[in-house]
């Protein structure tokens, strides 16, 4: 099962008409402006799926800029980081490795650089208050809503590449499948999120979220749950080392195509060193061109800095004369001082299991604390308090 | 809203390979057969919407046959009685008006003779642990078991009547009135009830439940569920004293074709005296052809005896000779006297809010408790356990 970040399930590209809803809910209908979000303070959160170590692009993608936030946090503002099992299982998993997973996920993080101090870090299944409100969301959320998410029309289209007409049995698919969407709405409005650093690929959902929060607002009458704003990052979008028209992926059939945080120095150059560019010698960036070399030099500014405008080009032209391998060895050298220190940290912290047990015990109280409260009004406003 | 009671929600009749599935699952599946449900201890389990003062119609087809089996229980059975909020929502409710209803929930069961120290008695929405399971439960439902409900047909069939084509709009349907099924079976599972009474217009819910029962055994290879059983009752089922071609029907719009528990005698009289019958003279028991009178003598035979074998011809033979408004005065001391000790005591119970929250509270305790058992196992088996 692959790591899938949350908000990283959906692998097409969005249809016209959501990059231009895009644009209109980021507009207008924003509770918080641009300009507010300084004065008000934020409750920053986002969600992982405990399947599979993390690998460079999920890092670099995502786990790199939720430890920048954390870091560069506003005295007021609130961190939340979730790992969200009752995501993971929308897809059929072992339970065992299910388990193991989950240790493994929160040691990545810690590893990584989240900290329990500075952020609120648990697991989403362990505070039942995300599924109690998902299924007061459900009663207000439109069936037809969920059946425009491009997420379950990819479900469906995969459900429908059967074989044969015959063959198709979309009706088979889980019903968690269609109404995870409600779920992640939930996780954000547990907290009452004001801000959702995620990818693009997962605009539509986060744009569904603030079509259920408004919902209920407009239903009850009240301001309950602010609208969640979408966190654009400076995320670099990692590519597979044996296939660069992809994304690196923790799905991918060949383990040559990804670099886990787990990776020692050695499996790091070896991977680096096979991965697939072009037969052109000279090195230029061109990412669409050479999507390769590109990929190579991207991972190589993003690992010897978090600056976000550095000029690839510049990087690229500074190897005019120097062989693919003499970049290669670069890259590998600058994904092994970024890599091998959470690897280290990694392997301390996955030593203690009790220690782990501990960090999410802790996390599960505070959230609980959180989501009971949010629960308490919710219940209040819809007519279902505590007698 | 109507005092729905959870499992009288679908008003269609079954189509006939639902009535076949239905001796299907009454055979060979069963876990519990009819020569084994006296040796294992049975754990009963049935819920009630609070919407609205339960009439004659919900206590003589469902509540009196809920004390029945709370008094006659075996004593290593366990009795639990749900008021599930967490269904009414599936519908609009004013959130005052739910609030209210809960209570009058609450004191109506107990003024019928649910008694908490024998039942557990209890609101589903103060116990997570249902929504917590429901959505555990979600992720092995294909949508296509849900698609075939028969209540979600008639939504659909609903909005299909809207007018013109163009209006058909089922994707405004909320998610809710889809996946509802689910959370009932998580109601059911959650207690890890065997047997469950319900009338028949249930047994395509049921069905489901079982079906989602076996699969969660069959997925994770381990007999976690008894497969619940429809407990069929003796149920009365009570037509409009209006119109006698409908059953009697919180929803109905005039207040006079139903009689609530809260009614005093003169109200009882006065609309037991202006039920609908029909212009023959003469008192004869024939359902089909006079409902309006048949109706009559099957209320008179339900209020004066519990024998579900009674010689309903044999009544209305005894009337021979004598006019309606004999009959009439008849049914309306036969349903004061069983009643009016009703109506005192829910006035009674319903003037001590505070005790009324303290047997709320009490149940909300047990009954997580329980819920809570149930769900560390469930956990453990698909790998979500407390870490």
């Amino acid at each position: 099962m692959s790591c899938r970040l949350l908000w990283r399930t959906c692998k097409r590209a969005l249809p016209k008409h959501d990059r231009i809803r895009t644009s209109y809910s980021a507009g207008s209908r924003r509770l918080y402006s641009e300009g507010e979000t300084t004065a008000v303070p934020r409750v920053i959160f986002s969600g992982i799926q405990p399947t599979g170590i993390p690998h460079l692009g999920n890092y670099l993608g995502a786990i790199r800029n939720w430890v920048k936030l954390q870091n560069t946090a506003a005295p007021g503002d609130t961190v939340i980081y979730c790992i969200v099992g009752y995501h993971a299982i929308t897809l059929p998993q072992d339970p065992v490795h299910l388990e193991t997973e989950r240790l493994n996920m929160l040691a990545s993080l810690l590893a990584c650089g989240i900290n329990p101090k500075l952020s609120l870090l648990y697991n989403q299944d362990q505070v039942p208050e995300h599924t109690e409100l998902a299924w007061i969301l459900n009663c207000i959320t439109p069936v037809g809503w969920l059946s425009r998410m491009t997420t379950w029309k990819s479900k469906l289209a995969v459900a429908r590449n059967a074989g044969s007409e015959d063959e198709i049995d979309e009706s088979m698919l889980n019903l968690g499948l269609f109404a995870y969407p409600v779920l992640q709405a939930a996780d954000i409005m547990i907290h009452k999120s004001t801000h959702v650093p995620v990818g693009d690929d997962q605009t539509q959902h986060l744009e569904l979220a603030q079509d259920i929060a408004r919902a209920f607002n407009h239903k009850y009458g009240d301001d309950l749950f602010p609208m969640p704003q979408q966190l654009s990052t400076s995320a670099k979008r990692v590519l597979s080392l044996r296939d660069p028209a992809q994304k690196m992926s923790k799905s991918a059939p060949s383990d040559k195509s990804r670099i886990l945080i787990t990776d020692d120095p050695a499996a790091i150059t070896a991977k680096i060193r096979g991965a697939v560019t072009d037969s052109i010698t000279e090195i230029t960036y061109d990412p669409e061109g050479r999507p390769g070399v590109g990929n190579l030099i991207s991972v190589l500014a993003a690992c010897t800095s978090e600056e976000p405008t550095l000029d690839l080009d510049a990087i690229g032209r500074s190897y005019q004369g120097r062989r693919i391998q003499d970049l290669k060895q670069d890259v590998a050298d600058a994904v092994i001082a970024k890599i091998d220190p959470i690897r280290k940290e990694y392997e301390r912290i996955r030593a203690e299991p009790s220690w782990l047990r501990d960090v999410s015990e802790a996390g599960t109280v505070l959230a609980r604390e959180r989501a009971s409260r949010t629960m308490l009004e919710v219940k209040r406003t819809v007519g279902l308090a505590r007698m």
